[in-house]
This record gives C-alpha cells, sequence and structure tokens, in this order.
C-alpha cells in the first residue's frame, strides 16, 4: 500500500503494490491538453512533475508536484473509495483528474480550500477495460494539508495539520490513533515506573511502543514520528536524505506482506519531490541510487511530454581495486 | 546502537553512533603481522575485508569477513561487558584482536567451537588514550553463527539459531523474547477474534505487533523477522538490495533517538558481506548508493593493508534534461 | 471512563470516574411518570432496573434493563457528544429520558430500529445547576446492538456485530480498530516466525498484541477478545462468574490512571445484568462480594420508585477460627 | 500460570492452572513434624498460613506466610527448572520442602540471605507417583525479596528489588524488561509527537504500550506497574481491595488461554496475605467474595494441621425485595 507526507518542504512518498504500473518520471508542460470526461478540455497553466503511466499522451499520474511546489498524490483506498455519477453544477472530476486539475491551475492550498468544495468525484475510466483504482488524496504545500476522500456518504475533506496519509481506515481513524502515541519521547526516558531511578540500558528505550507492521495504521504513525522528530538542515542534499530514512522506515521488503492472493506487497518506488528546489528524486526497491530530475532545467513551454524511464538496475560504485 | 545478521549467505550491519570513528573499509592481505597484547606476534593466513579504523597500521576492525565467507562483527555492549586481567593457560585476548585472529586462522564457525572455550577477553587497550569499548560479538558462516559474551561471570558462548544480534540486553534476553513475536504472520490473517468472518482492511494486518521502536531489543525483532520472511534469490544484486532494505528498517534516522547526553544516535554506516562473492557491501547515512570492494580483485599476498576511504557524499544521478 | 458489553445474554459494565454519582439501583415500576423536557408526560409500559441517581423522584440512569431483558447504558463521550436545541417534527428527548424512553416502550433493538431515525437529542438539562453530561449510548438484546452517538454532525447509529462500547473516539475508530487484533489466538500458538519448530515457553504466547493500557481504545480490544472468547455455560452462576471476570480484566485500580485534574479514575462499580432472569448484579470498588436484585421478585405495578442503597463496605467471610 | 508479588506489607498471588490441585488453606502450628528427604526430621519453630494440598498430613504448600509475616510462593518453572541429586555438605532440600524450612525458622529475607547460598535442591518427589512440578520462588518482608531459581547451571539467588515473579522466562529476562515500560505514566501526558499541544482524548493515554496479553513476561509488566502505582492507605480494607484489583487485572479468564493440550488455563484462585494483621485472604474463580482466615486468633501450639476447606460457591448477597 503507500505512505506519503510533508516535511519541511519536502513531499515524500513510497508506493507499495504487488507490481509496477509502467510507472515513470513525467513531466507535463503547460498548456497541456487533458480532455477531461465532464466534456470540457483542461489545460494547465503550471507545468507538472510526477510519477505517472501514459496512456494515449495522457499522463495517469500516481502523485506530482507542480511549478509552485503544490504537491498532491494518491493512495490506495480499496472497498472505502466511492465514486458517483456526474451531477449538474459540481464540479465532475475522474479520480486521475484531480492531480491535473489541481496542481495545473493553483498554487497553494489556500487556493484550493476556496473551491474544493464544489468537487464531485465521478466513476468514469480512463478507458473502458481500465478499472479505476480505489483512491483518496493528500494535496501539501510547505503549510499546509488536505485530505480528500470520497466514500458512499460523499466527499469528505480534512484540514490535516499532520500531513500524512497513508491508506484504509478512514482519514479520522489515523486522526484519533495518533493520540496513543504522544507519550512516546525521542529523549533518554526517566524512570516513570518502579521510581528507584532505573537507567535505560541502551539508547531509544524512550521510543518503546512505536509499532513496526505494515499495517496502514501503524506506517502513518511510524513516519508521523519519524518526520516530526528529524533533524532537518538548510542543505538540500541533507534533507532529501533524510526523507529517504524516513521513507526507508516504513518501506514494505519483499516477503515480509503476503497479500490476499498470496502475492508480495513491496516498495515499488520511493520519491522526494523538493518543493523548493522543483526536483523529482527517486530509487526503486533494485537500485539504491537516487536520481534526480529537475523541472527548472526543461523548458516547461514544450509541446510534447517529458518522459523518464525508471533506472531500476542496481548501480552499485565498485572502486577500482587494481 | 547496532544491528547484524546473517541471511542467506549474507551477512549485514548497521552501525549505530553519535558520530563515525574515522572508519574506512580497509582490506589486511595475508601474513599481516599483527603484535598481540599477550606478547605473541599472530599472522592472518587468510586476507580480511571489513570497516576499520587504523591505527598505528594495525586495523581495528568493527566487522570483517576473511577469504573463505567467515564474517565476524563486535557490536556495543555497554555495562555488560567485562574484560579480564590476563590468566595463564588460556587464549588471552584482547576486544579488538578478536577478528584478527578469528578470521585470520579459521574457515568456520564449527572450527572454531572447538577452541573459543579457551578465550578469555582481557583488559589492555590498544593504546592508554584509547579506552575499551564495551562489546559482544557474532561470528557467522553460512551454516551457524556464535554470540561471544564476556561478562562477570565469565565468557558465555552461544550457539546461535537466529543468527543475529543487537546490542543490550545479553543475548538470552533476546532468545526468550522472540517467543513473543512466534504467532505473528506475513500472510493474509484470519479473524480469530470475533469469529465473524471478519476481513483485513489492507496488507500487512497479520503483523500487527511487530515493534518499530528503537531499543535494541525491538531492533532484534523487527530484523529477525524481516530475514526470516526475506524472498532471496539466486541473484546477487537481488539479495544485496534485500539486506540494504532490512537493515533500512531498522536503521536509526537522525533527531528519532536521543542519547544521554542528547547527542542523535544514527546509523553511521550499513554494509552487507557477500559470504559467497566475497564482497562488502556498504552506504552511508549521508549517500544512498551502494559502494562495493571486491576482495577476490585484490593481491591478497600484499604488504600493505589496502584502505578505501569512504563516499559519504550524495551521489545522486541526474537525468540529461537538455 | 466505561466499559459495557453484551454476552450470551448478559449485559456488563464498569463505570469509571473519579468520584461516584450518588449511585443506587433504582427499580421503576410500570406506568411511572416521566415529565419529559419536550412537554410530554411519559409513562413507561415496562418496568426498568439500573444504577441510577435519583432527583426529585425522577431516576437518572446510567444503565438499566427492562422487563424483556432489552439493556441501554449511557458512556462517557468528552468533546464528541453534541446536543441539538428542540427541533419540530423530531423525537425530542434529553439524554437522561432515553433510557426510560427506548427501554419503557420497546422489546427489543429490532423494534428500535425502526423508530431511531427520528431521534434528536436536545440540551435541556435535567435542573439548570446540572449540566448535561457528554454520553454515547449502546442498547443491546440478546441478539442485535446499536450504538448512538450525536455529535456536531447529527445523529450517527451504528448497527453493532460487535456488542460493546468504551468511550472516545467516536464508534468508527474501534470498529476500525478490532482489524489489527484478529490474528491473535487463545490456542497454542504456532511458529511463524523462525520456522525452526519454536515452542512456545509457556501459556499465552499467542495473546501477545493484546493492550492491557487503559485508554478507551484498549478497553475495547481487550473486553472484545476477553468476551468473545468466553468459555460460556448453562449455569447462571458461572456466567455472571465470567462476565465479572472479564470486568475485572479492564477495570481501573486506583493509583493507575490520573486525570487531567490529577485525580484517580477508577471503577466505582461493575454490573452484571441478566437479560434472562432480569437480575441486577453489581459489586463496588470496595466490596468484592455480588450483590443480586431480582426485578421478578418485584411488585411492578408499584406506585413508587424502589432504592436500594450499595454494599460498598468490604464483607469479608471469615472463617471460625475457635 | 502464576503471578505473586509483595505490595506495602502485602503479599498477592494468582495460582492459574487448568484445575485445582485439592487446595485448603492449612495452618500448620509450630513444632509440627516434617520428614524431610535428607534424612532430617525438620521442626517448624513459626507456624505457617497459606494453600496446601494435604498428603499423609504433610502440608505442600503452593505459598505460605508464618507469623512473622514472611511470605514465600513457587511458581511453575516449565523446562527450566532442574533439580539435582543430593550432594555432601550442602542444604540438601526438595522443592516441597522449601517452604516449611525457610518459613519455619526465619523471621526476614535478611536472616535467609546469610545461609541460602548452601541451598541445593533435591530430585526427589513426595511420593513416588507425585512427579515434583518445574518451579521457581519468591520470599518476600515487608523490605525485602529474594528469587530463587535452580536451573541446569545450578542455584540462581537474584536479589529482587521489584518484589514480584511470574512464570518463564528465568527472571534475569523479566529483569531488563522492566526497562521497556519505564517510560509509561500514569499522568496526564503531554504532546512528545506533533508538539501541536494535541490533548489526550480521555484517561489513561499515558499508559498506552502496557501489554495487556497473558504471557509471563505481560503478566510481571501489568502486575508491576499496577502495583507500583497503586494508591495505598492506612486501611486494612482498603489495601486488600487495592491487591485483589491488581490480582484481579491479571487474572486469567476460562477461555483466553488454551494450553497445549488445549484446556483452559484460568485463575483457580487469587490470595492476599496480610504480613502485619497475618491474616490470610481469597477469592476462587467461582466466588468473587474475600474469605479471610486469622491466624492470630488460632491456638498455634496445637499437634494438628487446621484445615480449611475453600468456599467455591458464588456467594450473592441478594437484597430483600419483599
Amino acid at each position: 500500500m503507500c505512505t506519503a507526507f510533508q516535511c519541511h518542504g519536502y513531499f515524500g512518498r513510497n508506493l507499495d503494490l504487488e507490481t509496477g504500473f509502467q510507472e515513470e518520471v513525467v513531466v507535463t508542460p503547460r498548456f497541456y491538453n487533458f480532455p477531461f470526461k465532464n466534456g470540457t478540455d483542461f489545460k494547465n497553466q503550471y507545468a507538472l512533475i510526477g510519477m505517472a503511466t501514459v496512456v494515449e499522451d495522457y499522463p495517469l499520474y500516481a502523485e506530482a508536484m507542480n511549478e509552485k511546489g503544490l504537491c498532491m498524490a494518491g493512495l490506495y483506498f480499496p472497498d472505502n473509495a466511492h465514486y458517483f455519477d456526474q451531477e449538474d453544477k459540481k464540479l465532475n472530476l475522474t479520480p486521475y483528474e484531480l492531480i491535473p486539475y489541481f496542481l495545473g491551475q493553483y498554487q497553494s492550498v489556500h487556493e484550493i480550500k476556496s473551491i474544493i468544495h464544489q468537487l464531485h468525484i465521478i466513476n468514469i475510466p480512463f478507458l473502458p477495460q481500465m478499472p479505476l483504482a480505489p483512491l483518496h488524496w493528500i494535496i501539501a504545500d510547505q503549510n499546509e494539508s488536505l485530505i480528500l476522500e470520497s466514500t458512499k456518504t460523499g466527499l469528505q475533506i480534512y484540514e490535516d495539520s499532520l500531513h500524512i496519509l497513508t491508506n484504509n481506515p478512514p482519514y479520522p481513524y489515523h486522526h484519533w490513533n495518533v493520540h496513543h502515541y504522544m507519550h512516546l519521547t525521542s529523549a533518554y526516558p526517566q524512570d516513570n515506573l518502579i521510581h528507584q531511578n532505573m537507567k535505560p540500558y541502551g539508547n531509544g528505550l524512550g521510543t518503546v511502543g512505536l509499532p513496526g507492521d505494515y499495517s496502514p495504521a501503524s506506517r502513518f504513525i511510524k513516519a508521523l514520528w519519524l518526520k516530526d522528530n528529524a533533524k532537518m538542515s538548510d542543505c538540500e542534499h541533507e534533507n532529501i536524505s533524510q526523507i529517504f530514512h524516513i521513507l526507508d522506515a516504513v518501506a514494505m521488503v519483499k516477503g515480509s506482506v503476503k497479500t490476499m492472493k498470496n502475492q508480495d506487497d513491496y516498495t515499488v518506488y520511493s520519491c522526494c519531490m523538493s518543493m523548493d528546489q522543483l526536483t523529482y528524486y527517486y530509487k526503486t526497491y533494485d537500485n539504491n541510487q537516487i536520481q534526480g530530475i529537475q523541472m527548472k532545467k526543461l523548458d516547461l513551454q514544450a509541446s510534447q511530454l517529458y518522459i523518464f524511464i525508471l533506472n531500476r538496475q542496481q548501480n552499485i560504485q565498485y572502486y577500482e581495486t587494481a
């Protein structure tokens, strides 16, 4: 399943699945044509960068960032996601149209908050043979986040001060669950138990109780705890390193979790989007080296999509030994 | 603190500290001279590769592997490690002499088991100004492992079917603690609770209960659980990738754990030694790319140490975008 | 705070507070007059038994059972409970009127389900100087349960197949949380971890992961797990014993939990209502002996409330030793 | 299995088994004859009270207290307990002779510490057809406790500042395990997690992480945490109530834990010995009412055992309702 969060101007995301989805890093230049299912043709004012499958020249983004550093990701939300028939006087969008629509024309979560209530997520697949994935979304800039969940009771919009999302259960579960971990501490703990001035036998004892399993609820807590305690700096490389360490801590290792069909659920890729540098960094399950694509270096007035094929081969740097 | 384990012919290790220790990858060729504190001069029959500080041409190894794929690592064991005065008719070795001594002349754990009971770990520092680190050790080949702990009650030798070590408490704690996690499962779980055929709401629910904190006890369980469930293959690169994913899952992120002196305890480096290929792979906290040093490509009859300085700069592979 | 559940025809409840509330066991005979705040005078068709404070001859029930074995309890729901202004064409009831209203005229949850959607819980206190307690409710017969929560978004009605309620968070949290414990087992567990046929070192190892803390979320899980695994029989006394053992397992011990004002939150009393025998059993924090009041032995056509003062003195049965 | 602890002058104990063992409360008067298997005849200077099976006029105590308030209990220690052949110049005692020997002639743990190192626990059953139970022991007065474990490596004596014992693993496991819970708190917790002044949604949130399962390791922690946080008073009845509440919190409910043979492991009885009042209180699984036997009211110079049959019938106090 997945983990996504915003942390000090970086947006990190693990994509966990049984298999890849022909994903590539795709940059959509400005004013690219998105034929929407509600009958309108949408053109994006801001360029986008993110991981996507391209079908019929249409980038189906898993997550993306626009030129203003606004980020959005769709995460798996099985059994709970519900999409509706089209309805008049609403902002009718299919799930895969949300990212181009919101990132294509808004600069901030603040802007989106004023129109998001008109949103009505509709049940039209991109192609008849491509059923819609059940998703929920996080939209984040450096200051604010929104969570969107379209369920049988309609669209739920949560202003999210935690800046993080995983999967099921619906978001309010995670909000409440966080309270159960508020007393844990990265600090050297005191003896509240036997009141005999017992000393920790090692480091990390104030963190006992942090979950390490792979349920979405536990990945939410572990990643939240790490990002809210992470030491950040002024150095882009150090910060990227921190984001990937946090993602690594909740990444799924092949063999550790089986799906209902007994397949391996694993972290297909991890990415980190720098809201400031407008760079998309990623690494794949099989290649530890971080790959970077810099939107600032591209001509964003281009007419075609930029497509960057993933480097999945483990690129080990061997020392010269002769 | 630290985590080390053997898994399907690979030996993985995280070194967790508040700071580095001038560590470098060091290959000791055959027949290198180790002046031992018991008065003898030891020469190693087998070459060694591992992470070490070199002081006065003497490699002080944190962990190493020999030409036969036999691996050994020392891990922090504060307050519990106890070293003794020299004693006649014993195999008197200082803590830092254990790795060259055992890896320098034995091919397997089996061989070591026949002589290990003579070992007497003595309290002589390498230099007067370098106090001995409190350590315990794991020795592993592809089939067997030994744990060595020298405490006030003497030398404890454990034949370890788990093939893993972290830090405190002494090893028997960890052995018993494993029993508390035997019922967790990577499989899709059944409803044992309300007996109403409740279905998991997502993947990973059979793993709930796995600890995710940074105590040595919990890192032991999490790493053990991951390695014993890890999907291994015939491909060296895939297997290395698995070992590093497991190490990442128990690695310490800067900010998550403070020491008594309020410093950050973090994973300075992670390494994976391939017992078959005799290659030492590592990555540092700041550089995700895996680095490799192949012992097979070196002249092991050389007279000098080979020293490989760590590549600590984040080496991002940027796509050409123009 | 509190724990309440239905189990095989018994309704158990712990009332956890910093102090008692002048509670007494009160039987309301049939056709007793309840002057409702919506302007009507309600007379109950069925007699009620339960724990209540009596103010101005009006029984304010914490939980009760009617002659048909239908049970209902109000549990503390701070910060989330929201009561509304009176509204036309709704079933306007104050929180303390719910128990007499529903138990006074309905035989089953099934009957209540057909009218519950009209309910509108209104914000009129019993007396001006008695602010309304923030509550949510469980209604249960031997087959079905309903949970009622009146929050800012209106009345939420949950058909509850778990038959249990504690306190915050709102009910959906608990529903989802249950999934995290579905893989635990009362059975002798197998070795899913190291696959070396490891044996449990004792009994109960398949239950590791059951929470033992005093958060409402954890009391919900612990009590649910115990009641759904409890061995029940045909013997009333054995079954009562089981219900009280389950209640004891989640009861709050003085000193274990402090409130925001640093007072002791403790289990003031535990009760068990037998739906079949129509008997109300209870014990107090200070007196372990179970007390019983049998509704069947009372004249339920009486005109006055029956009030039974609690026996709070520890009644130890000393053996004759002379 | 079992839980035993000393708390502010009271010694509490749950006996958990699949079945009773014909247990009765037995008072052994002074100078009763115990024919020991080492060939000596032992006569106790101090009278004893406790739970025992009497076979051939010999009280086989599960736990007992002497006239000086010194208490001792044997708890199940399967697979780890090891008893030896008789050895010269040692204090050779069988497991069931320990309680009469130590309680029969010593007033305090302090006295026992001076001679305990001579103890050698021998493998002679009481009768050929009664195999020895694998046990370990706790001896406690109001100030100190000792833990005795006879394992393959010999007799281990632990001065126990925790004053508590359950079952496996051997005692050092429990000693270390306590460190993992030192940061939990009965107090109203602060927000160490998201640093946004998040408030607990209810009481007990600082205790999240306390285990509630039935493994011996978790019962040890839960009981320790409760007893070390328990609010005690000057009132005997209040204190007894507290001890039984703590015992109830770790008691085993029928159905919750199955043994290897699929039998129910449950709390056959709970007892509390008052070191000051010299009274033995107990309650059984089926009868919640506390029963008391006051040693001070007996003629302790008697020549026969006093035997008090357990009151196992639920003694409900019904209110007069007519």
